[in-house]
Formats: C-alpha cells, sequence, structure tokens
C-alpha cells in the first residue's frame, strides 16, 4: 500500500510507525506488528506499527525521526508499505533457546535481522536470554563475532596496529588516555574507540571530551590518526558494531552479561579498526564485574577466539577490588590524567596500573624487550613524550588541555575520628557520582583524599563532592548518609 | 513536573507518552525511559517515553489511548510527571534467571510491577526466559497462581459452579458450546470464559461470535448466568488475569510456553469466577501442542496444583493427532455444533468427545454416577434439553442461531486417485484456514469431507474452501498446491 510521510519529527529509541486506524483495519495491522518501507530508490527498513486516529489521515504514515533518516525521506513524499511476517530467525532463537547449537548461517541470518529490525527489542531480548543460559561455544563465538563485524563498517589503517580494552566497573582508573598516550609515542597505531558511561561515572569517551571532541567520522578520524598516529574517540556515532549497540541495549536492562557476547562485543570493535595487538585488562576482586576465578575462564577464553582471529592478545588480571586513581566524574579523572602526564603529584595507583599495562602492551608488540617494558614506559612518561603525545592527539580532536571545566559548588566529608581504610566500594562510590549528576555535569564527582589502608585523623577530610547545583549535592549527601557503611569501610 | 495533556488518539499497545525534547532535556529523560504519571486524584500509571520535537510544546505530553483511559484524562489537563528508576523486581527476575527460587513476596512484586506497567515488555521478556529455562517449582507455581488471581478481578456466583478448558492446538474441536449446554441442562453453573484464535482458526469466543455477542461485563455475565446458569463469552474484556494476558502476548512472540505460566494461566482463570469443579483436556499426538509424555506430565502438575487450591479437577487426556469435526472456521464450526444440537447429521468424532467430555464432568460433579455419565449426558443431547439450553444461553447473550453468516465463494479440492487418508495436519489446517481469512472473515475456512481412514474415489471432494474474496481464495489455492504433502498424507 502506498501511504504519504506526514512529518512528526519523534523518536522512538527503535523505528516506529503511526498510521490511522482505519489504515490500520485495512491492513489488518495491529499495535506492535511489524511493517516493511520502501523508498523510492527502493531501500527497506523495518518499523513497528503505532496507531493513531484523529490525527492522521488514512493515506498517511509518520515515521519516527530514526526512520526518515536511514531512509533520507521527505515530508509529503509516498512510500510502499507491507505487513511483515514474524522473521525465521525467531526459530533459530528458539533452537538456541532450547539449547540447541547453531551453525555459522543460522547465527549471520539472526545477527542480519537484527542489524535491519526485523527482529523486535522484545525478540532480541530472547536471543539474548538463550545466549545467556545456554552459553555459545568456542565456534559459535567465533561466527558471532565474525557475523557482528560483517554487519558493521570497518576502518583500514597501515603500520602495526594495536589497542587495549578494559571489561570495566572500577571506579577512576582512567587508564586508556595514559597508555595510548604512551604507547603511540614509539610509532604503534592506536585507533581507540571507547564508550560513555552505562553505569559508572565516566567513560574514556566522557572523559575526553572534557578537552575535545570525541564524535567523529571514520573519515575524520583516519586524518587524526595520520597526523598523530593515534585517537581517543567515541566509539558510538561509527557504526563499527551497530548490532552489538542493540544487543548491549537489551542486555543492560536485565544487567545480564552473555560470555559469547562479551568476546565477540570487544574483539569485533578490535578487528573491525585492524588490530593486531591486543591488550586486555580484566579487574577482579571485592565490588568489581569478576571475581578471580571468573577472571581467570574469562582469561582463556579471550585467548581462544584471539587465537581464532590471528591477533595477538595479552588478558591481564589485574585488582579491580578499590577505585583507582583520586578523581571520580568526568573532569576530576581528566585531572588525575594531567597529574600522571605533567610529572605533579600524579596518583601512585592510577601511574603505576598505566605503566605496567603500557609495558605490556609494548612489549606485546616487540616495542620493548621482555621484561624491559616498564622501564621503556616510565622513560616516555618521565621524558614528557608522553605529555606531548596526548596534546598532540587532543589538538588533532580540535580540543585545549586548558579548557576545563570548574564544578560550582563542593562539599567536604569530615572523618569523625582517627581510623583505618579498609575498603572504599567501587558500585557505591559510582552511585554516588551519579547523585552528584556524572557523566552529564563533566566537573561533577568525587574527590578521594584517602585510599584504601589509609589513616585519617578526626576532622580530615576523606572525600569532597562536587556538584554543579545545590539540589544534587544535597541528594548526594543524603544518599552518603544514608548508605556511608556500603561506601566506606574503616577497620 | 507539571506537564499539560495534548490528546493525539494514538494507541501503542502498552503505555507509551510522547514529550519534546526539551522537555526530555530538562528531565534528563531518554527514549524508552519509564515516567510515572499521576492525575488530579492521585492515581498512578507508568509509562515509557517517547521523544517528539517541533509538534508539541515544552510544557505538554501527549499519551497513548491507553493511558488516557486509565487515567481517565482530559485535553488539556495537567499531570504531574516524574522519572521512574529501574525496578527493584528486575533483580528478582535475574535471580530467578540465574537459577534461583522465588518466594511468595517476590511473586507477588513481580507480578504486581507487570500489572503497573512498572516492568516494560523487555523485561517481562525476561522473567518468561527465566521461568520458560528454570522451571518453577510447585510452590512458586502456586503463588504465581495466587498472584495472578490477586492481580485480577473476580466474579461472585452462587451454585455448584463447574468449568472446563482445553489447552488447545486441535482444529475444529468445538468442544466447548455442547459440554456447557449439557452440562448447564443438569442445574451446574458454567461461567465459561473463552479465548478468541490466536494462530488458529477460530477460538471458542471466535465462533460464538457468529450467533451472539461476547464482551460483557462482570456484571452483564452474572445476569446471564442468573438466567441460564451459564454463559459462553470472550474472557479478553473482563479483567480476570489482565496479568496473564500481558505475559501471554510476550509468550507468543516467542512461541514459547512455560508449564508453570500455563498452569497459572488456566488455574487463575477458574479460581477467579468461583468453579469448584474442573475438567481439563489435554489433546496429545502428531501435530497436536503436546506428546503423549509430556501429556502425561502436565496432567499430574495439574492435579497437584489443583489440590493445592482445593479444586476437583478430572484431567483428561485426548487423542488429538487429527482434526476434531468437519467445520474449521467460525460459521462453519458453529453449523457443526447446531448439527449436534439439533440431532441433524452430526460430525461424531466431535459429539463422541464432548459426550465422554460432559460425562466426565457430569460424574466429577456428582450429577451422575461413575461410569453412567455418558448414558445421561446422551440423554441430555437426544431430548433436546441441550439445544433448548444452548439457545436460552444465546437468547441471554442477545444473540439468535439464526442470524449465520454465509460465505461469498467457495472452491472445491477434489481428489485425483483412490486414496486412504492417513493424515490431515492440525497446524497445517489451520495454516490454511488463515489463509481463506479466519478468524475475522467469520464465514471463511474449511470444510472436511474425508477424514483419517475415510477412502476418496478419484473426483470426490475432499476439502471445500471457503472464503469472503477472490484474493484470499487465491492464496489459499497456492497454499494449498505448495504444501499439500503437509496438508494431508496418504497411505
Amino acid at each position: 500500500m502506498k501511504l504519504k510521510i506526514k512529518r512528526l519529527k519523534f523518536l522512538a529509541g527503535r523505528p516506529v510507525s503511526m498510521i490511522n486506524q482505519n489504515t490500520a483495519k485495512k491492513m489488518s495491522l495491529h499495535v506492535g506488528d511489524k511493517i516493511s518501507i520502501k523508498n523510492k530508490k527502493g531501500k527497506r527498513l523495518i518499523s513497528i506499527i503505532d496507531i493513531i486516529s484523529g490525527f492522521l489521515k488514512e493515506e498517511e504514515i509518520a515515521i519516527s525521526e530514526e526512520i526518515r533518516k536511514i531512509l533520507n525521506l521527505k515530508n509529503r513524499e509516498y512510500v510502499d508499505v507491507k505487513i511483515l511476517e514474524p522473521p525465521h530467525s525467531m526459530i533459530l532463537i528458539k533452537k538456541k533457546f532450547g539449547g540447541g547449537r547453531l551453525n555459522k548461517k543460522e547465527i549471520y541470518e539472526i545477527i542480519e535481522d537484527i542489524k535491519n529490525n526485523a527482529l523486535a527489542e522484545i525478540e532480541i531480548a530472547f536471543f539474548v536470554s538463550a545466549i545467556c543460559n545456554n552459553s555459545m561455544s568456542l565456534k559459535e563465538t567465533k561466527n558471532l563475532t565474525k557475523a557482528i563485524i560483517r554487519s558493521g563498517k570497518r576502518i583500514k589503517l597501515k603500520g602495526k596496529i594495536a589497542d587495549k580494552h578494559c571489561i570495566g566497573g572500577i571506579a577512576g582508573n582512567r587508564t586508556t588516555p595514559l597508555i595510548v598516550s604512551i604507547c603511540a609515542s614509539t610509532g604503534l597505531i592506536i585507533p581507540k574507540t571507547s564508550s560513555r558511561a552505562i553505569t559508572s561515572a565516566a567513560g574514556t569517551a566522557d572523559v575526553i571530551e572534557t578537552v575535545s571532541r570525541v564524535d567523529f567520522s571514520i573519515k575524520e578520524i583516519k586524518k587524526i590518526i595520520k597526523k598523530t598516529k593515534a585517537c581517543l574517540v567515541w566509539g558510538g556515532t561509527l557504526g563499527l558494531a551497530p548490532v552489538d549497540d542493540k544487543i548491549l541495549k537489551i542486555e543492560r536492562i536485565a544487567n545480564l552479561d552473555s560470555t559469547a557476547q562479551l568476546l565477540a562485543s570487544i574483539l569485533s570493535k578490535k578487528i573491525a579498526v585492524g588490530s593486531k595487538y591486543v591488550l586486555i585488562d580484566i579487574p577482579y576482586g571485592k565490588s568489581a564485574k569478576v571475581t578471580k576465578v571468573q577472571a581467570e575462564k574469562l582469561r582463556l577464553k579471550f585467548l581462544k577466539l584471539g587465537k581464532a582471529f590471528n591477533l595477538k592478545l595479552t588478558v591481564i588480571l589485574t585488582n579491580g577490588s578499590e577505585p583507582i586513581g583520586n578523581g571520580i566524574g568526568p573532569v576530576l579523572e581528566m585531572k588525575d590524567i594531567l597529574k600522571v602526564l605533567k610529572r605533579d603529584h600524579p596518583p601512585k595507583d592510577l601511574e603505576d596500573k598505566s605503566l605496567f599495562l603500557s609495558a605490556k602492551l609494548l612489549e606485546l608488540c616487540g616495542k620493548s624487550k621482555k621484561g624491559k617494558g616498564i622501564e621503556h614506559a616510565r622513560k616516555i612518561l618521565d621524558s614528557g613524550q608522553a605529555f606531548m603525545k596526548f596534546k598532540e592527539i587532543i589538538k588533532a580532536q580540535e580540543g585545549t588541555i586548558k579548557k576545563l571545566q570548574k564544578p560550582k559548588i563542593n562539599y567536604n566529608i569530615i572523618s569523625e575520628k582517627n581510623k583505618k581504610i579498609k575498603h572504599i566500594d567501587n558500585k557505591m562510590i559510582n552511585n554516588l557520582a551519579r547523585i552528584l549528576g556524572c557523566p552529564e555535569d563533566k566537573a561533577a564527582g568525587i574527590y578521594i583524599h584517602k585510599k584504601k589502608n589509609n589513616f585519617v585523623k578526626k576532622g580530615e577530610k576523606i572525600f569532597t563532592l562536587y556538584a554543579l547545583s545545590n539540589e544534587k549535592l544535597n541528594h548526594a549527601k543524603i544518599f552518603y548518609k544514608k548508605n556511608q557503611a556500603e561506601i566506606i569501610e574503616f577497620r
């Protein structure tokens, strides 16, 4: 059926179309049914139906902005609309749900249908459930990784391409900008794409955004890397693994992690940018994402899958029980990074971890001899080369380290007694930072004055809370008071 | 935040609200986030956010019709809108997903959140996945049943209340109107609520709708039952188990069946109408929903759960390999029923099964002595009492058996050889009927002239296809040609 576009400018987070209730009746369409919309050039997109009355005419269809952009549709343009039958891939998902194994063709079909919106979010939820309950074999995981790479864009670069990834979960812990600056100084190509914060106070992309742009096109990234050997950008707009983004969105709702999806998600993005040498950091421990046993299992899976793709992988297990660095929040974490780079009272734990991981990557790539990586990395840092490299990258990304935002208000949390700190909880400190406004309020967050095993005297500062509004600061104070025992433990 | 209702009259199948993009920014709301909307009387409803620009003003909110009705909102009325945090019940769902057991309080919390839309469809999908993968214990199933009853309305009736239920899947098989007519003739109270077709050619509600209304309020149903001892209505509008309806909708997408959900779904509706005596029919076999082994397991679970609720249950396993009756489709199935009631060339299989099940229910309720039920039921049928009762019910439901719709076109499928029929497939014959227009096109469907073990001579009719449009008939002819070997097998 031919229907005329009526522009309504709405976003639904997924392709949604609205049609008049009489049109729906004529086409036997019900709310939630899927249709395929074809534009003049023959390009198709699958969309979900909402039904509207009194506002749209019978011959009209209102499409969400997601659809308008992809199909490049104009107001009052005609499109061809057809009802869509439930996709065959739902049968495959049910097979996996029942404990079956999926072959390459079947996994490709599911991923292709997710890409084309032939599978709705609820159907993707069943796919996520299926692979969480019935773990994928190495072969299945390999095919899932391939399918995800195939569904996205790739970046072709020349040179020795290296990358690092951390599975996350640790407050602060902003090693990436340091590792990239140190390692790119040796001539390695590091096309680093990062995420924004999901449940934490800041992602690397949020932190870099305090000093430069992070949203670039593939073409722009190539230019930045040509100039500086590296980049520090947000992966969200690049389309390297659009299917992965959709699956992650669903996984987050249930706070589920499928190991196969985690592996495929990480490695597909590395392969898409042509990385050959990859360092993976798995922080484990109390208040981290995984226990040591889980971390060890994950390490073996990473190594096996990496081998299947001919990657040179080093997988490091690091202690992730406590926050790393002193600043929690985009600006505060950037300040920690700059302290390390400027050799100006750097947080020791952040510096040590960054040097350790840089060393491992330099050794993996043959830039340092075995056992000599730390020395090499420290030399690059101490000589100011790393700082130079960082400024180069930020400049190429149209930024400057001079433009850091300032917090409006702060509040000190003072110790009431002489005590020794036993533990600061990653999850709770992240929650506190979120309440203060992170990651949207760049300058909001927490400065940790004292850490595990430090003594605090009565009247000494433990934390300083930063916020942009009194309202948020007050909320944070209430949260702190209520959850103090879970945020920080004393001996 | 106070926002003003702008009426847009749209249906989204779930409570959806649209707000202006600047309002979204102010409230830090993103597409897919949940909000709570409170009306003047303080009644709250949870809704999902879409974002729109250029059409809505900043102080406005457009709500889907589902919300308008529940909160009884008027155009330009102000509502109080708040962002909603992810529900605690998602943690409980994750617990079940991981194989844990849920206690009564936890199950109640999940069901309450589904009822109040605090859990979104994707989250319900994870709940469905969890209970499909990690089957619920008897105790959990009992609590699920209780929770579902608690979330819905109830009907209070006096007298000896009986009911029957079939798990479905068999083409034709319209025993319910016959069983209800026979058993209500003995004075039993049968508040029968039925469903419409989901994947089959017709549900009991679709069939009854060919001769009377089926959409009544609880108040109206009580009146009908007071007059006639029974009713034959659609359960969809009654709100006996609204949560169950939501869960079933999600299950259907993945074509999944959780046994716990199936048991809770069926028994909760019986308990909600106060039934004490319940007959359950489980058809098994080739092209049925379950195998004989599965049917036997299900039978035991029904008995255990029934006992927990003090129900008198009889669970019967019946052969469901082949369609039952000759007509497939609402009008054609009603014709079969009327033939049985009028004692006018009745389809023997339909009559036999209906008498058998009626006998079991009469014996269960003590209306017949053990072993004498068949005789009793046949007497009621032969004497015309059942027909009288049926006409009484239909009249009370504002209908008449004289107003059956007629099909516009028909087409005979003729045998090309002398053959003996080995099997007619339930699923395929249902698919064929759907293509002919069932269940919306009431008079569409299939008349089965010859059944399993019948001989057909060359030139004899096997099926007659009925449709309301040539287009649908042609589609059905193409489908038949393509899938003939799967629809009907010969020896």
